[in-house]
C-alpha cells in the first residue's frame, strides 16, 4: 500500500502516538546460543509492554541487505526505502545537520590527492585525519565563484560536502567526477541533462577555483564529486498520516532525515535522560513523536556487548518516564541491526513491539528480544508497514474501500 | 503472481473445492490474555479440519488496513484489492443487489438539505431514517429524462444508489458534485473526459428535475453523488482458476462480488443451516463452491461477543453435512477481523485453515484459532494468495517453467 493509498485513509483521532527507535537494536550472539544485547540485558518496563503488547519483527529494507541510517528511518516513518531513494550527497547534508533548501544541490565530496600531471594518485588523500581536513575545507569552502553560492562543510576525514546555490534554476542530473581508481585525471563535469547546466557550470566554476587554493599541497590537493542530489519531492508525513509530527534526536542525521518527510524537530543532549523532558515539554503542540537513542548503534560498532546492554537498560530506566507523558500507542524498535560481534550495521530482522490501541497479546509473561519477537503475534513484516499498524493502532486509519 | 500468470497455470480436475466465509472471522481477545471469540467457541469438527489440514494468517488488503467487505472478498478470490479497485458506486451496487450492466454508470448519493440559494446545510439530511428516505428515493427514481435511463435505489438512511445508462456509449470519468462542507452550493457534473459526457449529461438532466420532486421539503431535498463507477473490465474467476463456480449468499453484496468476477450466485435463507441443501443441490453443475455466512460479522459489529461465539458454533455444527456434499479441498477463513470488542472491521490478521490435497499438518491436536493459526504450517501470507493455495491442493496448477 503506498503513501497515496494511506493518506486517503487517515481520520482525525485524539490519540497520540511515540515511536521510540534504539539505533541498531537488533543484535547476535556473542556466543552460540547465548542471548543477544537485547536478550541480556534486563528490561523489566520494556517486558512488562511487551506482555501487554504484540512483538514481531521487521525488515527495514530487503531480506539480506545491510540498511544505512537514512533509508533505516525513512522505512520506519512508512516510506519504502526502495521506492524513496536519498541520493548520496542529500545523505551527506543531513548527517552535517546542513539543512537543504529546495533548489540546492548537494553532493558528496573526497579530498583526494594527483600528481603534476592532474591524475589521481590517492582517491581518498590518504585517509588525511578529520583535523588536517577541516582547515582545508575552510578554505574550499572561501572560494566565491559567478553563477551562484557555494558551501563547503567538512563531514569526516577525507569526507566532505559540497552544496550550489545556482542563481538560476537548476536539477541535480550531474555524473559523478570520481575516475573510480586512481591513474586517471578526475572527470569533467557533465549535466546529463540541459536542466542541470546551472548547477553543473557552477561545480565547474568553483573546481576551476581549487588548484589555486590547494595547488602547494602534496596530498588532499583537488576533491571527487560523487552523487548529486537534491531534497525530494515526497508527500510528507504529517500529510500523510495527519499527525503533527516530532523528532526529538541529538544527532544531526536523524532531526535531518524527520524534517526531510515534514516533521519538526527538536534537538536534545545526548542520553536516554533528556527525552522524557523534551516530550514532556512538546507534548501539547503534537501527536506523533519520534524519539531517537544513538548509544545502542554506537555501543554496537564499537564492538562492545556489554555497553550495548547497559544503553538498553537505561533507556528501560526511563521508559516509564517517556510514558507518563502521555502516548496511547508506542512503537519500539531499531531502524537495523547493530550487532557488536560484527561491529556494523548488519540485515537481521530487528525486533519490535507495539502497546496501546487493540492487540491479540497472550497471557504469558514475555521477555522483549529477538527470539520472543519471532514467535511474537504479529510475525515478520516489512519496515514500512510499521507506521500503518502503528497508525490503525491510534485509530487514525478508516476503511478501504467501503 | 498476477491472475493472468495463474490462468496459464490452470488445468482441468476433477477435485471440487469449497470456500467457507465466515464474515469478520478474526477476533480479539476479551480480556488481555483471554481467547478470541473463536478460541472461545466450541468447535470439534472444525478442529478435526485443522488438526489434519494446514492453519495460517492472511492479511486481506495490507498490514495496518481494514478491509471494507468487497476489497475482503476480492482478495479471498485471489484478486489484489490494491490492483482490482471497485469505484464506490459499483459497490453500493453490489450491496442493494442491483445487477449492472456492461456500460452503466454507478453513483452513491447522499440526500442533502439545501437553503433557498441552494447551498448545502446538511451534507446527509439530518441523517434521516432508512423509513422517511425510501418514498423520496422512489420519488426521485420516477423522474424521467431525455439521453437515456435512471435508475433510484434506496441502500441505509441518507444514502441511495444513481444508475445512470445512458442512450451513447460512456464511460464514468466524472468528479464528485459533494462539495465536502456545508455552504457551498453542490458542485457541477464536470465530465472528465469527453468520453464521459453522455453519462454526465444524463446526471445533469436529471439533478435538474430534482428540485421539482424535491424541492417543497425543508430536508433531505437535494442529492449529492460520489464515486462514479462502472463494471471492471477484469479476468473472470472461472476463467483464472478454470472451475465452474458458484456462490451460495443471503445477502446481495456477497452474490454481487462474486458475480463480479464471474461466477454464478444462488440467494439462500440467513444462517449456516441453510447452505448444506443448497450446496448439495448445486453439487453437480460446479467444481468451486464459495459459502457466505454473515452472521459472525454482524455479532462483532454488535459488541456481542457471545453471539459471535454462538455463531461460530452454529456453523461447525453444519460442517459435516456440508464435507459430506463432497468438497475435496476446504478453505475455511474470513474475509477480514470483526473483533466484536471493537464492534468493526479490523486490520487484524485473519485466521485460515485448509484441508484436503497435499500439506504438512503435525501429529498434535489443534484448536482452530487465532494463536495456532499464529504458529501453523502455512505462516502469515496475504490474503489473495489463498486462492492459489487451494487451487494447487485441489490439483488445478500445473508446473510455472516446464
Amino acid at each position: 500500500m503506498d503513501l497515496q493509498d494511506i493518506r486517503e485513509l487517515a481520520q482525525p483521532s485524539e490519540s497520540k502516538a511515540m515511536l521510540l527507535v534504539l539505533d541498531g537494536l537488533g543484535g547476535l550472539p556473542r556466543e552460540p546460543g547465548g542471548p543477544t544485547e537485547l536478550e541480556a540485558a534486563t528490561t523489566p518496563n520494556f517486558d512488562e509492554l511487551a506482555t501487554r503488547g504484540d512483538l514481531g519483527l521487521h525488515v527495514p529494507v530487503a531480506t539480506g541487505v545491510t540498511p544505512g541510517s537514512g533509508p533505516g528511518h525513512l522505512s520506519l516513518f512508512g516510506y519504502d526505502p526502495l521506492v524513496y531513494r536519498i541520493g548520496r550527497g542529500v545523505l551527506e547534508a543531513l548527517g552535517v545537520g546542513f539543512q537543504l533548501r529546495p533548489g540546492d544541490v548537494a553532493v558528496r565530496g573526497n579530498l583526494c590527492t594527483v600528481d603534476g600531471e592532474g591524475r589521481v594518485t590517492d582517491r581518498r588523500a590518504g585517509r588525511i585525519s578529520t583535523e588536517e581536513a577541516i582547515p582545508i575545507v575552510e578554505a574550499m569552502d572561501a572560494i566565491e565563484v559567478p553563477g551562484g553560492e557555494v558551501v563547503v562543510r567538512p563531514v569526516k576525514e577525507h569526507r566532505f560536502l559540497l552544496v550550489v546555490r545556482p542563481d538560476q534554476p537548476s536539477t541535480a542530473e550531474i555524473a559523478d567526477t570520481d575516475p573510480g581508481r586512481t591513474g586517471l585525471a578526475p572527470l569533467e563535469v557533465v549535466a546529463q541533462d540541459r536542466s542541470a547546466e546551472p548547477a553543473a557550470a557552477l561545480v565547474r566554476n568553483w573546481l576551476a577555483e581549487l588548484p589555486g587554493v590547494l595547488g602547494t599541497r602534496d596530498r588532499a590537493n583537488m576533491g571527487l564529486l560523487r552523487g548529486f542530489a537534491q531534497l525530494p519531492d515526497w508527500p510528507m508525513f504529517p500529510d500523510v498520516f495527519g499527525w503533527r509530527s516530532l523528532a526529538i534526536a541529538a544527532y544531526p542525521m536523524y532531526r535531518g532525515v524527520a524534517r526531510l518527510v515534514g516533521m519538526d524537530a527538536n534537538e536534545v543532549p545526548d542520553g536516554p535522560e533528556a527525552l522524557a523532558p523534551a516530550l514532556l515539554a512538546a507534548r501539547d503542540g503534537y501527536d506523533f513523536f519520534f524519539l531517537h537513542v544513538k548509544g545502542t548503534d554506537k555501543a554496537g560498532e564499537d564492538g562492545d556487548f556489554d555497553r550495548k546492554v547497559a544503553t538498553i537498560e537505561a533507556v528501560d530506566a526511563v521508559l516509564p518516564s517517556l510514558l507518563e507523558a502521555g502516548p496511547d500507542t508506542v512503537l519500539v524498535t531499531g531502524d537495523h541491526s547493530t550487532p557488536s560481534t560484527m561491529r556494523a550495521h548488519s540485515w537481521h530482522p530487528v525486533p519490535f513491539l507495539f502497546a496501546g490501541g487493540p492487540g491479540r497479546a497472550g497471557a504469558e509473561r514475555v521477555k522483549f528480544g529477538e527470539k520472543a519477537c519471532r514467535m511474537g503475534t504479529i510475525g515478520q513484516i516489512r519496515g514500512c508497514e510499521l507506521m500503518p499498524l502503528l497508525a490503525a493502532r491510534a485509530g487514525r486509519l478508516t476503511k478501504f474501500g467501503a
